[in-house]
């Protein structure tokens, strides 16, 4: 058994690029009294890992020399407490490696589940965030407009499939008309806009006759801007995340607001998946439901390989994944 | 009886100046069968009037030619309606004139209080906008943080004095040093910071030692960035208005946003005090209780004078106002 790990070489300043990761040797993790050695089996690729290099958020920030820290799915190699047994599928805060030792209490044991991808999935992160974010915070209601940014992405792709199961009108926005054409011909949104196109707004309006009830928000910055003005009164706005600002400094923000926050009384609520821990049950039970009946199609983009894993976020960031993006180990 | 109106001479492309107003002799209006004839006593002035020269708001927005709208406190002087009988005191749309007729029934019959100008503040728009929006919207408790932007004016002074009243620690940002004592003095505010000081967000931080939980925003802008860094986890930013935006065009949003809200899963939410019609007797019994208590302490900022209506809203717009602002006739 060989120990591998890859550490952050150097903050970005700017945009990420590979120089900023070192693959190094690594000792076997020590494992103590009440821990269990892990082996990573798939590490959940993820925006949120380039903003935690960027300061503290809801987590510590990463500093040059740490080992990037990841969601992972592992399964338990070794074994020094009564919680968790050898074969043992769990979910914990690890590291791009091959091997780690964690706290027992630490593990969430999970259920195995063929494939094993869909733990990182629809039953996983992207899957649970787009359920609580959609259902606890936007409460859409049948007939309703929902606009999804990053639709081809795994939390969006997600979001619209059940805003559709839900009775809405579901549009997306994605880079580029062939991701387009696959969000509505293969995920069912009701139409999709390239936001690349310089004639998004016109296309957008078309695609809304009836403006937008919710806006779910992957990426901020331009994107959020527009859907702003395409807002009802009472509408509200899902911030999920800010793809388009961790990879940038000093971007402008929203001009519109809160000018027509005001005017339309819209809210606007951020939330992290964690704040909905307690409802998690329900989310899995749902969309268990909505997998069996096929009205969410799951896909997923498997990277193979711990060394590319800074690749894999690098393309992220750039938009070049479609579904669910995980490194298969 | 002669009548006199003040009509928007040319919409303002930037900064609102006395040549966009002209005032005109005007014929006194006819009294169809339903209908009242009204003396204005009282009109409000407030930065609103700024956004409905802007474009469709709320309400359609006012062109070159039109009186200007206000909200008007007026005295029943003709009446062809079962409804309302001479010397009813009513509150209904108006125009910056000295005699209109309405439909009765778009007319809101009002108690007879002494002074008469107090309908126009504590228990007019501006104390119910405070009451609606810092109690349904921002949701305090006792022990909490209220920033308040705008304190010395007719809103944030309610707001500021009703969170005192509830137990919350009230800081409020006005502009220099005079207005920030007055605040802190006769207010009652825990804490006043100039926004005008470069040292302002310093003087924030000492003045929020346990950070900021409901930021109250009257203005939008750059103190809204800076009031987002300062918010807690889960705080609730109530988005009142945009008095920075108003008299401006092109200014940049805040750049921290939405990347703030999702990491602190803040909640912004902008309302209309209309929206809470079905509540203003809770809110009216409760103002009542603080002023009879001494708690909330009545601020008037009365400009007499049709003719000086332009004015008085040229300065609210500057900041010159310290309470609610409104022209006696």
């Amino acid at each position: 058994m060989k120990n591998r790990e890859i550490r952050v070489a150097e903050l970005p300043q700017a945009e990420l690029k590979p120089e900023h990761f070192a693959l190094h040797d690594a000792p076997m993790p020590d494992v103590a009294e009440g821990e269990v050695l892990l082996r990573t089996r798939l590490m959940s690729i993820d925006a949120a890992n380039r903003s935690w290099m960027k300061g503290a958020t809801y987590r510590e920030a990463v500093k040059a020399g740490d080992p990037m820290p990841t969601y992972a799915v592992c399964e338990v190699v070794e074994s020094r407490s009564d919680r968790l047994a050898v074969g043992d599928i769990v979910a914990t805060e690890g590291v791009w490696a091959d091997y780690i030792a964690r706290k027992a209490h630490r593990c969430q044991k999970l259920p195995k589940v063929e494939p094993l991808t869909h733990l990182m999935s629809v039953y996983g992160i992207a899957g649970k965030t787009a359920f609580h974010g959609l259902i606890h915070v936007g409460q859409p209601v049948a007939g309703e407009t929902v606009l999804v940014s990053a639709a081809a992405g795994s939390v969006g792709g997600f979001v619209g499939q059940i805003a559709k199961a839900l009775g809405c009108r579901v549009v997306g926005l994605a880079g580029g008309a062939e991701k387009c054409d696959w969000v509505v011909n293969e995920l069912g949104f009701d139409a999709c806009v390239d936001y690349r196109d310089p004639g998004m707004f016109k296309a957008l309006r078309k695609a809304c006759p009836n403006g937008v009830d919710i806006y779910f928000d992957n990426v901020g910055g331009a994107i959020l801007e527009t859907a702003l003005f395409l807002m009802n009164e009472r509408g509200r706005v899902v911030c999920c995340g800010a793809i388009s600002q961790y990879d940038t400094e000093g971007a402008s923000g929203p001009r519109n607001l809160p000018g027509l926050v005001v005017v339309k009384r819209l809210r606007m609520e951020g939330f992290i998946v964690m704040d909905f821990a307690d409802k998690d049950a329900v989310a899995l039970r749902a969309l268990q439901h909505w997998v069996a009946s096929g009205q969410i199609k799951v896909f997923e983009d498997v990277v193979d390989g711990l060394e590319n894993a800074p690749q894999a976020l690098i393309g992220l960031l750039a938009g070049d994944n479609r579904g669910k993006r995980m490194v298969r180990l």
